[in-house]
């Protein structure tokens, strides 16, 4: 390469005026994946389903290989195999994940990277240790500032070979709101490759990039990290030298089940005219969500959706919470849309909020749907047929 | 409606020179996804790394809810619920599946649709009752000539309201050869939704689209099924008004485990000088795969690599081959590709096979390999760790 580095790992870049999605942005896409929107109607997200985003590659580690290390400014120095870490008291937690990249396709102008609509979410039950247990263990000392934790995936990213790496402040990393987890279990089960195996760190709220996956090392620092992941990348930026804001915890955001069934290729919806039940969830970084509204008319009118609570028990606290609103479906072409606002009085806007990055951007979700026509296009049995194991949303004749 | 139905589900279109990927495409490819390459690694798939593709929505279907008929040209009617076709001779294949559009978005003109560069492929074990028995139960008349299968998966498609329907002949239905399996459990458990929970069809050595999920009706039928998937679909077509050839069984494919580390956007790969191992995986729609060779210099020479026979037991007959070759990477860039030879002597070409639809096009996969520079970027010890759980093919040092 001897100096051609610049050429095949080059700065980020915004895309031009109707530039159409790049080899490099597809080949992204082509690996990692977003959530089915139909998908929302499982309370815990099945195997495949959640979405994933792997930085470099998902990297070969043997279970009996791993040696989480816990060192630096600690007065005791741990090395941890995972019959230790299971030696620890377990705790379990249904936390939902999203990408801080989620709906960057959509944005104008586009940020070139994995090329998100809003699919980028997904919830699962993690198991592991609170890290604030590992950290006592080890015994953080006074001028410990920050936990940086260390993967095992490595690449390249805008010039700079790593291993993927990020930090938390120290009153977070030993803090139990959220409570973070060094997680060994996803869903009751080993943890797949691709998120993680066979450990990664749950950091509920935040947003994926905090959620350390390949986990194996975290040293506590006397100054603040200052590596790619941390200053470079997941930052809120409008110019490319603005030192920008940190991006930490996840925006509110509500989606909705696509009512109807789809095209093939323009995933435009149909639906029969009649009482069609508009079914979704709803999350916030800063949980709960307290209010889910609905427009069936491109956003100049909104109503209530009624929203179920989060489940009272703890451990759902960091989950999406259901919600759910009638429409009666007459012909014409309409577009339906969710909004949430949490605990917090923040609320998704109806404009994009724009940052080089293209992160924390929970612009509402736009669902064009088709509603009636003369002829049905297939006889009415078949389409009984379908209906009857159609996702929520398709009306029953 | 009303007419406009052809503005929302268009015939198939070709791209305009130099157009890039489509909002309707990204739209597919950030739904259905491919399998990360370094996953090549795993005899058997994990959960959510196998390709998915799926061309409306995932059916929400309860196991309570399943019956799965056999009727048309048969003495017998079946209607059978998951404990009746437990009931039957269970048989467990290792089967690998590709998607016959696999390759398409890498062909000039590019076909319009789901956007597979070359990862649209996956290995599983499933576990179902022989195609054969069930038709045995049920008797088939004499004059019938097609099995027809019926999913519950509904939606449009160019204008066609449909449940996903495809056929088989008779003769292919009740063989043995391959074994065609009405599969419930996938690598031990049940079907993943995305996978056709609870059954779905498994014809080994076929394209995907034969595979069809969400089973619920078998039709045996005294005419051949014309259907959108049979002959409007899943068509060798280079004219529009071209009757065309069905697409049947996969084409001859080697993938190789893209070695060294990736820059995360562009997905270039870099590795040290030194000793490489190559390794990939092989397969055939009329297996075995009898020769797999390695090029380091983008086609212009080839050496054989080591290839695994099939598994000896029958049950692997239809899944991938594990081959390996070695390579010595020295400073400078590379173009690595592998092409797989089957028994039949069926080879991969090095142009592209074009036709419409962008099926069964086994062009070799081409790996850039960026190798060797003046200066680590990354401190060694850095790269040792990163290196000591990365995918086959980093240099140790």
């Amino acid at each position: 390469m001897d100096g051609s580095l610049g050429d095949v790992s080059p700065p980020g870049r915004l895309a031009e005026p109707g530039e159409g999605i790049s080899p490099e942005e597809l080949a992204l896409a082509a690996r990692n994946h977003g959530l089915p929107l139909e998908a929302l109607r499982y309370d815990i997200t099945p195997p495949g389903l959640h979405y994933v985003l792997v930085h470099y590659d998902i990297p070969e580690i043997r279970d009996g290989s791993v040696q989480l290390t816990v060192h630096g400014r600690v007065r005791t120095p741990l090395a941890l195999d995972l019959a230790a870490l299971r030696s620890f008291p377990a705790v379990t937690l249904r936390v939902t994940m999203e990408c801080a990249g989620n709906g960057r396709a959509r944005l104008v102008p586009r940020p070139v990277s994995q090329p998100w609509l809003v699919e980028a979410v997904g919830t699962a039950e993690w198991t592991g240790v609170p890290l604030r247990l590992l950290l006592a263990e080890a015994g953080v000392e006074p001028d410990a500032v920050e936990a940086v934790f260390c993967g095992a995936d490595h690449g390249i990213e805008r010039g700079v070979e790593q291993d993927y790496r990020r930090s938390l402040p120290v009153d977070v990393a030993t803090g139990d709101t959220p409570e973070v987890l060094v997680a060994y279990a996803m869903n009751g089960g080993p943890l797949p490759p691709q998120h993680g195996h066979p450990l990664r760190l749950v950091v509920p709220g935040w947003y994926g990039m905090a959620h350390v996956k390949w986990l194996r090392e975290i040293r506590l620092t006397e100054t603040p990290f200052t590596g790619f992941q941390q200053t470079t990348a997941y930052r809120y930026r409008q110019e490319p030298d603005d030192p920008g804001e940190a991006v930490t915890r996840m925006a509110p955001r509500a989606l909705m089940i696509p009512p109807g069934f789809p095209d093939f290729m323009s995933r435009t919806r149909f639906v029969r005219p009649g009482r069609v039940l508009l079914r979704g969830r709803a999350w916030s970084g800063e949980p709960p969500v307290a209010r889910v509204e609905v427009s069936t008319d491109d956003g100049r009118s909104w109503y209530d959706a009624e929203l179920a609570p989060p489940d009272g028990d703890g451990r759902h606290a960091w989950a999406w919470q259901r919600w759910q609103a009638p429409w009666k479906a007459v012909p014409g072409t309409h577009v339906l849309s969710a909004r949430a606002t949490d605990a917090g009085g923040r609320v998704q806007p109806l404009t994009q909020l724009w940052n080089r990055g293209g992160f924390g951007n929970n612009l509402i979700q736009r669902i064009v749907v088709h509603c009636g026509w003369g002829e049905p296009i297939a006889e009415w049995g078949e389409l009984r047929r379908g209906a009857s194991s159609s996702p929520a949303g398709t009306p029953r004749p």
